[in-house]
């Protein structure tokens, strides 16, 4: 069996652990998964599900020095079914966003925006000027990362930009940590760049 | 650490085995999700995320002969923040249902809906009235079990109230196991009568 907690322990402390865990769940089971993840696993930032609301996001955000990281507008083809969707005159996502700042500060709240987005994301720093955007999608599935540099940068940074398959999956032989190293120092260089 | 897998394996197949895992997330990762909840620990349901739309559930429909227990309106407090929202004449959880219904049918797919809502079922049974609903909120949370009796039942009986911290916490001492008995059969008994 894999000890996960062995080898995330084993991780520098200044190389930020972020478990893509995507959790939801009502208040009482959520502060049992945020135990889990932000004290027993201690990772630093956490993917968060915002369907359950208030209850289920707040056990997560009372951690003040922890990043719980919240869906917002996915990279994924199914972000059209719901978060895209207009009700009224918004889309669901920023709906969601927008009620989830209240919940939590910049310093502890951060957002999913896929990649696949980046047309839309000068629009969403309007109303989400200041949060970090943890923005995956840029590798496998084509996100536009100039447009997302452009337009998502904040004056603090405010952009994480993920490629998980374009570097796990960069090889399938033995020459993968390599060929992985090599994938993850060709984004580097890109975001240096900037 | 837990043989999870074991005392799964124990329990005698004719009783449900659902896992409440609350699970979603994109396509290729809900792809493993399912094979590890449905083929590895070989659960017969298992609760899920709608957020991220069809391709993260569709890796969960697939399977056919499981159930997949999407939420449709929760019975926590923070169902109020999105699901219970009016977007434009109908309220999110309806047109969540409602969509979802599109993707899989009555005989693998059934949505939570929470007993703190009992009073919305007749509502809720005009738009999906062949689909189980998995009903949980009605020990600790005291949901209106007569009620959810009266108005959720189909012809094939469409619902599966489940308690579970009225059982789970029952006793703190060493008489868990009688207490835990006692209270599953109190409702055992409440549930024969309908």
């Amino acid at each position: 069996m894999i000890n996960l907690k062995g080898i995330l322990d084993s991780i520098p402390s200044n190389i930020l652990k972020l478990a893509d865990g995507k959790r939801g769940d009502i208040g009482n089971s959520a502060k049992m998964y945020a135990k889990a993840f932000y004290e027993k696993l201690n990772v630093d930032a956490l993917t968060l599900q915002p369907y359950q609301g208030e209850d289920a996001l707040k056990a997560f955000l009372n951690y003040e020095d922890k990043w719980s990281v919240v869906l917002g507008l996915t990279s994924n083809s199914g972000a059209m079914d719901f978060q895209l969707k207009m009700f009224n005159t918004q889309p669901l996502y920023r709906i969601i966003i927008e009620k989830c700042m209240e919940w939590g500060s910049k310093d502890n709240l951060m957002f999913v925006i896929g990649g696949t987005h980046a047309e839309l994301l000068q629009a969403i720093r309007t109303f989400s000027p200041n949060h970090f955007f943890l923005v995956p999608g840029i590798g496998h599935q084509g996100g536009d990362f100039e447009q997302i540099i452009e337009d998502g940068l904040t004056p603090d940074c405010g952009l994480i930009v993920s490629s998980s398959r374009k570097i796990i999956y960069a090889s399938k032989g033995k020459d993968f940590a390599e060929k992985a190293r090599e994938e993850a120092l060709k984004l580097q260089a890109k975001m240096k760049l900037v």
